[in-house]
């Protein structure tokens, strides 16, 4: 028996997490699942939006299962992944057959450092103006760049590019440009890297020559959210936080205030994210069912109204479900 | 008599400098043109790529003319904009008929804070790690955001953007934030914002959201690459770095060693950086004859070879120059 932690969290997150279960629950699978409080609602209640108690919940977990937080977004999941070190973050993106996006053949995956540079929290006022501190430590470059080399290889993927912008920023960028090339010499893979500006450029002008790619936190932040949009948005973007102890999934998209409620949330990047997580537990068939069966319902015109379909949330999870049963 | 300082630097700044001047000297404006050393050749000769000389005819410049130069980059163009306090960065995307590109219906200007944030050069070495400051001042933010307002009223534009990530950064991208909508009261104009992760994604799907856009340095020299990407590459993007007192003008590019020497770059970036420049210099009118020749010559197909034609970078502009007599 497995121990999932499921934090649903604000706004959508409390649809698109429903959604995913519904496929999960549907199909047996060896799972308690344990809700969790956080998020902004949390905080009204309680007064923190991530309570000890989760916290807790989640050191006892498997796996945590995420949706999405509203305004303490910040307070919950940048804590989350410096609580439990969930150091790094995955997050791929790909075309898929009946989303219109602007590239059909994008297939790639961000290994975004989840855990350092700006997103420390050491910040300053000073005077009238404001300080912040960029961290990036020789233990976090190499624990990050072995996971991206390692992540490459166990996938069949053949090229690692570094995103950087060690022109400007020679000590901290620098480091990790050296250690990125010192650990590439173990590996039977190909390396190279773009200073960040020109990585986004050419991200949007021929995303088809990336495979791989390893950044630091906050670049990796822009660059998975520009990733998504190549491939047709948020709705599809899912992630995995991976530490050495624990791991958290979760779409890339926040809690949506402007379309929560209306139970018309593309569960799509949640469902995904899920699929990562059965990955990860040890169930890789039961991923790829799933994932199969999403490809399917949706290249069918089967979506929710963000893909053109006329799909509710929960309508859409029971069509995936019952294409499961099929494939 | 205007006195041009020119740099043409490295790589194609030698290629694209020229024959931007062989359009200007061909149209009898009354500048005088004093070239100047900078870059990696420079440093070569002179053990430094910003020689004291070339700083000092730049502060008795009308207005520095800019190429490219190579691995020297952040030690010229960065110290340049530090040393002349060049506080706004300029960088307009607009689609161009004839030029292969994502969108055709792009039309923005990012206004980059140009002397500090992650530019500042306060970085450390901390052991075997590394500590870079983010420096954001009020100053900073007041007059790089007033120039954007400022900017957006003067050319008719409707709405200014700020990108932050003042949902992590609470302290720095907060000032930035905060000073935005402050300064916002005093104009006409549409303000809004975006987390810098969601505006990049939304630059992906719908640029046409986007009109003006004012952020700080890092997240700026990001965004120009990336909307540049939109509108077909580098080869197009022009910039102006201004100051209250001195004013320079360059291609966004770099000096591209992989083509340089063969006299095939597109000297467009450049040309349009020139223009630019007239109007910067009170020359609006030959700025819009120059700008109208251009894309006369484009979208008649007459391009270099990055655009799908077979001119000569000279050879490119001696048919803007002829365009700009019949225009
Ligand atoms: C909500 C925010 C703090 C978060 C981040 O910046 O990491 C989000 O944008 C993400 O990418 O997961
Ligand atoms: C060369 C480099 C230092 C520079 C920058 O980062 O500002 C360049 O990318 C730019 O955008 O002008």
């Amino acid at each position: 028996m497995k121990k999932i932690v499921v934090i649903p969290g604000d706004g959508i997150g409390k649809e698109v997490i429903p959604a995913t279960l519904h496929i999960l629950q549907g199909l047996d699978l060896p799972f308690e699942y344990v809700y969790a409080e956080a998020g902004d609602e949390c905080f009204e209640k309680y007064g923190t939006p991530l309570p000890e108690e989760t916290l807790e919940l989640c050191k006892e977990s498997d796996a945590i299962l995420f949706g999405a937080v509203g305004e303490t977004a910040a307070d919950v999941i940048v804590k989350l992944r410096q609580e439990l070190d969930l150091f790094a973050n995955v997050r791929p993106a790909k075309s898929m057959r009946g989303v219109k996006c602007l590239y059909d053949n994008v297939d790639l995956v961000v290994v975004r450092e989840n855990t350092e540079c700006l997103y420390k929290g050491y910040e300053f006022d000073v005077g009238d103006s404001a300080v912040a501190m960029r961290v990036i430590t020789r233990k976090g470059c190499e624990r990050i760049v072995k996971f991206a080399f390692e992540f490459a290889k166990r996938e069949g993927r053949k090229k690692v590019t570094a995103l950087h912008k060690a022109n400007v920023l020679k000590k901290t960028c620098g480091l990790f440009k050296r250690t990125f090339y010192e650990i590439a010499r173990n590996y039977d893979i190909e390396a190279n890297d773009y200073y960040i500006d020109a990585g986004c450029l050419y991200l949007v002008t021929k995303p088809w020559i990336f495979d791989v790619i390893v950044t630091t936190n906050l670049f990796g932040d822009i660059v998975s959210d520009l990733t998504a949009g190549l491939v047709g948005g948020l709705g599809l973007a899912p992630s995995a936080n991976i530490g050495e102890r624990y791991a958290l999934f979760e779409p890339v998209h926040g809690s949506a205030p402007d379309i929560a409620g209306k139970g018309i949330a593309n569960p799509t990047a949640t469902i995904l994210s899920a699929c990562m997580m059965l990955r990860h537990l040890g169930f890789s068939e039961v991923a790829e069912k799933i994932e199969k069966a999403l490809k399917k319902v949706i290249a069918e015109g089967k979506t929710t109204p963000d893909l053109g379909g006329n799909l509710k949330t929960m309508e859409f999870a029971e069509e995936v479900l019952k294409a499961c049963r099929e494939v």
